[in-house]
């Protein structure tokens, strides 16, 4: 019986993913992966079959169980099972899912952590999650919008925390700005959203969550996108508002200079 | 004038570094780093001079100030400067400040994200953090212990989260139950305490809140510490009781078949 390696790829860079990792990828000889793992970790297994089964890889999605028995079914065949994720395998990549199912079955099994998304967001930002006397607590969640008796739990969890790091929502960010309100957030707190964090595609912007609907459907489709909120962000959010503030000004200089 | 890398050494285990963080010290000139760094991390700045800062590391506090001005002051001597903290930098490193007189400075600097203890904690009990349908938020929080005003900002984040991980805080475990369950937090919730995540001294325990004061006084000091809070534990902690219980009645069993 082979041991499966639930292995977090990191948030996008393929050098943003751990010597371990890295390692027991050269030795696989099976990968099962996500569908926004780079091209260049998947490489690392050389000698692995690769089996995609992330939901946007195929017009065909893959179903939780399906891959379950998937990994149950690779151990009794292969030494070496990896099951490769985006991110870190336990921050919403429904790792608890895969590590009962092989349990279940007896299956020896490892975790090997990776650098989540709101991790890589933060340097992309340059700012920190946290911060002496300002920010003493940080939550990632992932809204849930809808009518539901659960659905404004995870705007309270934002509320209450000093930061907050969204994994998606962006598509829906009228309903998520109106949640985050009713939950106490002011209209003026700082937003950054941020897409592709840690790839040379990133791209991230400052604005409030009252502008966040308008900033929010501005926006090209693209990579992965983040929100994060909280006071942290504040001196970036003035210093960008103070910059759009002088390129609007100076056309209307020049003219009068004219 | 050189360039700053701020960057994260991951949770203890020298190999959950990035491959990015591994090849910028393989370059660096000169490395500050934090206590808890491990010594094999450090072996990779095989040409840069070492210099410790952490406050465990000397009797003599190393002052953020004057850390600040060092990394300034090796900008302009230096081409690469690391700056290594444990875990990610962004997340309860302190790392705003030195971002700030960097900047402050015009030196150039450049974040590199690290795995943060929080995910090694959840890969070393093999419980996911997030669980569809159960738990849509995770806080990484730092107790406040006090009587001022904010004191109790923390215990609320950590209520209103469906998941909390505690960084610090085991050495006040009383004031620290106390605190969460002022906040709402009742007795029963699950807590784990886990120590020296993803190193080989690495030891978790289960328990709950109610018994937490005296099960964080049994424990033998040693490495970081974090305690793991949710409604995600309690299939573990469940499993757990009951292997207890029945590890108490066997010497009875035993006795009354004597």
């Amino acid at each position: 019986m082979g041991k499966v390696y639930l292995v977090g790829a990191g948030p996008g860079a393929p050098d943003l993913l751990t010597l371990r990792a890295a390692r027991i990828l050269e030795q696989a000889d099976i990968v099962f992966h996500d569908a926004l793992v780079h091209p260049e970790v998947l490489a690392l297994a050389a000698r692995a079959r690769i089996v995609p089964v992330g939901k946007r890889c195929s017009q065909i999605s893959t179903d939780q169980r399906f891959i379950n028995r998937c990994l149950v079914e690779a151990a009794a065949r292969y030494d070496t099972v990896v099951r490769l994720k985006g991110g870190d395998p336990m921050v919403f990549g429904r790792a608890q899912e895969e590590l009962d199912a092989l349990a279940a079955h007896g299956v020896d099994c490892e975790v090997i952590p990776g650098v989540t998304a709101a991790l890589a967001a933060a340097a992309e930002l340059k700012v920190s999650l946290t911060r002496r006397g300002a920010s003493r607590s940080v939550v990632l969640a992932t809204p849930r919008i809808g009518a539901d008796q659960q659905a404004g739990e995870w705007a309270e969890a934002v509320a209450a925390a000093d930061t907050a790091v969204l994994y998606m929502g962006v598509g829906e960010a009228r309903l998520l700005a109106d949640a985050l309100k009713q939950a106490g957030v002011p209209g003026n707190h700082p937003v950054a959203i941020v897409q592709s964090a840690s790839l040379p595609a990133a791209s991230k912007l400052y604005t409030t969550l009252d502008e966040l609907p308008r900033r929010a459907a501005e926006m090209l489709p693209g990579g992965p996108t983040l929100l994060v909120l909280g006071e942290v962000l504040r001196e970036a959010l003035t210093a960008h508002q103070r910059s759009e503030q002088i390129s609007t000004r100076l056309p209307a200089a020049r003219a009068s200079r004219a």
